[in-house]
């Protein structure tokens, strides 16, 4: 039951650049989820194609991640928050650095993909905080 | 406190083709509302200027909230789905016309975007029953 | 009769969502011949590079019938289509689905892509009786 | 000579840079005859917003008309077609530049979209000649 | 003479997320002087037709400048870098944000194109100073 | 101090259909340079995963160079540059047909990415022939 309020129906929110001023961290999430799940899935089949498919896959999702995350970071966040949280800046760099060739794009390693969510979940956090205040 | 709960970090998930078996109607969602905020935009302000980008920029969001309930019905609803849920496909049929010509991409009128926005809840209550079964 | 048989030529249409009113199952065709097409050259190529180029535009030609087919059944088919032909959905939501990881994405079987022809066709079919009624 | 006349409809092919070795001209004709059909529809509809929805559909359809005849010159046409045709490559350069600005990019006029399917006509007949060949 | 040698001919390079090691703001400015140039466009003719396609343009071109320097900051950028030239994040924040809402996508005047064409020149000043280091 | 001055910086330009009258060759020059670049990564480092990569990107840098060229062919050059230098189709045909299937597309011959190299800085004299004209 509590399983079903947490569900991101009623805040869910996004993000063009009229701006509509809609942003939703959840965007780069999926994606980062979805990432993690083709490199498990990858890890457990040793199909050629299907690890072909994988990888071709798993690179769009990574580019994904990094477009969602660098319009949070210059549409959505403005110089005061940059003041307030003076971390922003390299969070962001280092999110989309790990949806890069030297993160998701370029390994295989399930514990990137959860580097990669903790780092988007840390942003998350900072934007909520900014969001609801 | 519990509108910090109720965020979607949790529960997020998305939807490639591998299939990396994550799927989220706040994909969808998400840029209904956009859709929803940049025509209350375009009512509130006459210059017209801002009004053309908010047509260009309508009209990217309506494809994806088509282009994301596609994904849905075609990778993640299965044939047992449809026969649980006859109402389905019906439904997925208006959600994606409903931002087209007939929809969110041919009017100005928010209480289109709302319908929008009401076709696709009614999605996602299905999307997270069959999820939760 | 003749002039029916001479269709495709003269009267070729397409899609877009202003409506502009042109629709044609002719460009799904196109790209599940070129499908077919490519599972046979990979089938008879068994040079690596050859076979990893295969798989990334297999995978893009199956979006792209994905693409086509769903424009159709949304933009072009109205309630009377339904109506008149109950089978519609259930056609076009296997036909996606033979596009996609179930299908032509995840398979290097002709037969598949064979199967994908054949449902599209029978689209086609339908969609020409509606046209010319 | 029917079977010729009967051709597009059950080969129609296309054009991926495998390649496939599927081509279709009528790619590009299709295309073209939305771009006629929304300049029809402009100019019998005077609603600004409906006006604004059909430019930016008549660009993406017009540079799709481009893409799809530059594959064509590019990956489908041989040295030996360029010496048998030596008006191919201005042919081409012309229906290229016919969707481009000083064509139906820049132009509300149906006649220069009756100028584009002509020349696409021409690409065609040679194209099939080709191909029969 | 000397105008001939100063051309781009020998230096460019680029980038993607192999990654290939080629990087070169050029990219970044060359849709930086393309917008410029709408603008100006733009201003001296007031046909609404051109008028509207300049507005659909300069759009995609922001979009493109935008997408050019996050791939320098995101991709080429590492932290000794950062360290070096601790103005270099909030160079790269300003300088997408002239491309967005506020900046080139949201207005017509032409010194905010310049704004942002020395901003990219700033960037890349600091570019070439780490690539021959 | 003379190789700084070299740098592209002051004469980049580029291209779009407005048109905004700004072209350059260095587009599709940076593309062709990622391409060699990938090539030799590609010959140097035995990892399946990162060679499926580089195919993966080196497939969308070579469509880069078509487009790149593309646009000049059809949005820059016209009829009496093409009377002036009567090579100037087959060079371009030559020059796209190097980014494909027969070319850089398909085979991981870094003699083949100077092929196109050299192509491109053909065509880049006399572009700017034409431009300093």
């Amino acid at each position: 039951m509590l399983a079903r309020l947490l569900r991101p129906k009623t805040t869910v929110s996004a993000h063009c650049d009229l701006p509509c001023g809609v942003y939703d961290p959840a965007q780069a999430r999926i994606e980062a989820e979805s990432i993690k799940a083709i490199i498990e899935k990858y890890q457990s089949n040793d199909d050629p194609v299907f690890r072909a498919r994988a990888l071709i896959i798993k690179e769009e999702r990574s580019q994904l991640v990094k477009h969602h995350l660098w319009v949070l970071w210059t549409d959505y966040f403005k110089p005061p928050h940059f003041e307030k949280y003076p971390q922003l800046h390299q969070l962001f760099n280092e999110a989309t650095k790990l949806a890069g060739a030297g993160g998701t794009k370029g390994t295989l390693d399930v514990a990137k993909a959860d580097e990669l969510l903790a780092k988007i979940d840390e942003i998350a956090k900072i934007f909520w905080e900014t969001k609801n205040a």
